[in-house]
């Protein structure tokens, strides 16, 4: 019986151009967020289904894989649903597990603590063209950090490692969730319906004001506040883009909403973006955007999203969500996270055909078949003084069609080849 | 309802200084195997269970965790076995995936192909003192190499990855599978139960001679091949720990066993011994045990296996595995491969209190509450600087109990304190 050589459906297989790129991304973010203070940490890709179905996670929760209980736990006679079977899930994102993270170690770890997570998470959503059931992501996060600070350091730390990775032109959109609901309240849409505005909302840039008022119509809303809702929006639009213009259109909009009850946000935001605009390393602009969402629901103030000129949705993002550790351990605790779309700027890269700065020499050396053992130990020896000066070398016997290998070898970055033949 | 602070049964968080070690290993690692013309790749965490249910993993396969079949395909209601339930399963190793891989996408490696993979894999074992469900592996294999070059390029690399890490005077044990059939049947031993015996043998410095004998003998061996079979090992034991010594140790025991048919293979491990002594970078030895057994089925020709003197059982190994590739293309193909025990690896430098060469200056800088804007960005300006000098720098909000800060600091390898007042 042959065996199946296709990796599971949804996932896939990782080959070495694209691998020797994903390693050279870690590492420069690694590297970057290593300065900044971050330190790095690693959960199980397993979490228990509690913790995992705990409201947190949104849409995502519905997408969990769930690990099938083993020996006499599994008891599938009596059992009626999928929780009867399963004793925990497969992570849907780092989130949840950094805050249950936190949790259990609160008191092992620096105050404030700044961590820095890679690694895979899993969804079961349906396979589609660039998006698969395993990726990676790659976040950073600070815990017990109030002030803007928090904000400020991870977007300067994450712009200065996507700078590196050289992007560049790229924007930070910025809002905070406490002024979605002052714009709600000022519009006049339910309290108890404001999530329902927001989703639709966020489809802004994709369905367009017409779009945006025909939805919430037929979510029952009031015209009324539907049209006071879409006069803020439109008018957001104007002005230039550097900070100055940003600053003016945030304060513009907050003095609509009411400026005392948004004070403090302004402030907040005014403070952002003036020192990341001081501070920063890779060239970018902070823009101040009102119909900013975010889906998660766990965000209680400030939220951004970064989105790169190449590619028109966003590529990773974050904010603020100073409730969640209180669930774990009933003491809530400052939180603020920045989430890098890892597998969108990998994939950038490809399609640009980046190529790995600084790649040291590497040679291939093609022995003939038969050496002899004394010989070979020569070569060898050989070949280890190279490495111990940096050079990569490569030692593989020599195929007969050396003249295709040469070439398939060379098509894997080889610049130098040596032959050795029997004497 | 407050969550669940702990991780899953078996599995464990990974702390910072730790995870800043394991981060270190497997950077030396990927750069010494990268020398070797070893090209990184990756595969799903989670594989068909037509493959990791193919007889190649051993008892592994009794330790599967299973993953739920989701939406329409879970029927609860006719199940009557965990594969009517459950559609794939977590990797146990990397070597079934890595096959698997091989044989999906030979026609876009090289050849011979050099792989390194390091990942977690996952086993449902019995929770135990070091001991995890959730584990890294780190594995080199060469496929398309049919001589001993593949076994000496394999035991050179990762010996002198195992040398970087600071380890010395380790050994690296070498036998043949081949050896051992060709010794069982010279003790007289049926072919159908040879894999019994090999079993038995392995235990032989856990268990001695004595227990041996008595395990052979209630297994129901014959008297006289258990003393044929022992007296061969008993007499192994003599002579020096030179290469040398070690191949006249290989000739008796080959002579005995009968030089003709153990003549390939006598002269395969003698190249190896001596090939890998002659081009060695790091301080260990070569040692011919013709009691090492491996676990695994998969084995076709040589076997190694490397111990520190630190810790007495196994710190990683491999061999020769020519048929799996066949499983699932139809065809053989050489294959050979190294597992660095990489758990082991960092326990045993954690616990010799193993410190992390060349370290950047790490400087902390404390910021008084309610810091001006102005000023704010005039320190992450600063910060900016020494960041890009290589420096790492937190910035942080200033505690209350400052002194108590700064000693978390220090005990986190900061050794320079900045602090900034409120003008």
């Amino acid at each position: 019986m042959a065996l199946i050589k296709k990796p599971v459906t949804g996932m896939r297989d990782i080959l070495p151009a694209e691998m020797a790129l994903r390693q050279y991304c870690l590492s420069v973010i690694r590297e970057t967020y290593g300065r900044f203070g971050f330190t790095e940490i690693e959960t199980p890709v397993a979490e228990s289904l509690e913790n995992l179905n705990s409201k947190q996670g949104g849409d995502n929760e519905k997408l969990i894989f769930r690990v099938l209980k083993r020996g006499e736990k599994l008891d599938l006679g009596s059992a009626k649903t999928a929780d009867d079977v399963s004793d925990m899930g497969l992570r849907y994102d780092l989130t949840v597990p950094l805050v249950r993270y936190y949790a259990a170690h609160a008191n092992e770890l620096a105050s404030p603590f700044k961590a820095l997570q890679t690694g895979s998470v899993f969804r079961a959503d349906r396979p589609q063209k660039g998006r698969y059931r395993q990726f990676t992501q790659c976040d950073i996060d600070i815990f017990g950090e109030k002030s803007t600070l928090a904000e400020i350091e991870l977007i300067l730390a994450t712009t200065a490692a996507i700078g590196k990775l050289s992007f560049k032109d790229f924007r930070i959109r910025i809002s905070d969730r406490r002024l979605l609901k002052a714009m709600a309240s000022y519009c006049g849409f339910p309290e108890d319906k404001q999530d329902s505005v927001f989703i639709t909302l966020d489809k802004l840039d994709k369905i367009g004001a017409e779009g945006v008022r025909k939805e919430l119509a037929e979510n029952g809303f009031a015209e009324e506040s539907i049209e006071k809702c879409l006069a803020l929006f439109t008018a957001g639009d104007e002005g230039g883009e550097d900070a100055d213009a940003q600053i003016a259109a945030l304060e513009r909009f907050c003095l609509q909403i009411g400026a005392e009850e948004t004070e403090e946000i302004r402030q907040d935001l005014c403070t952002i973006i003036r020192t990341v605009e001081g501070a920063k390393e890779a060239d970018f602009r902070m823009v101040f955007d009102p119909t900013l969402v975010r889906g998660m629901g766990y965000y209680t103030g400030t939220i951004f999203e970064f989105s790169l000129p190449q590619f028109g949705s966003s590529c990773g993002g974050g904010g603020r969500y100073d409730k969640m550790v209180g669930l774990f351990t009933g003491q809530e605790t400052p939180a603020c996270g920045f989430s890098i779309g890892f597998e969108r700027i990998v994939m950038i890269l490809m399609e640009e055909g980046f190529r790995i700065p600084g790649e040291e020499e590497k040679s291939a050396w093609l022995i003939e078949k038969g050496m002899a053992p004394e010989r070979m130990r020569e070569i060898l020896r050989e070949a280890k003084e190279a490495r111990d000066a940096c050079q990569t070398v490569l030692v593989c016997g020599m195929n007969k069609n050396k003249k295709f290998q040469k070439e398939q070898l060379t098509s894997q970055g080889y610049t130098s080849f040596r032959e050795f033949f029997r004497e």
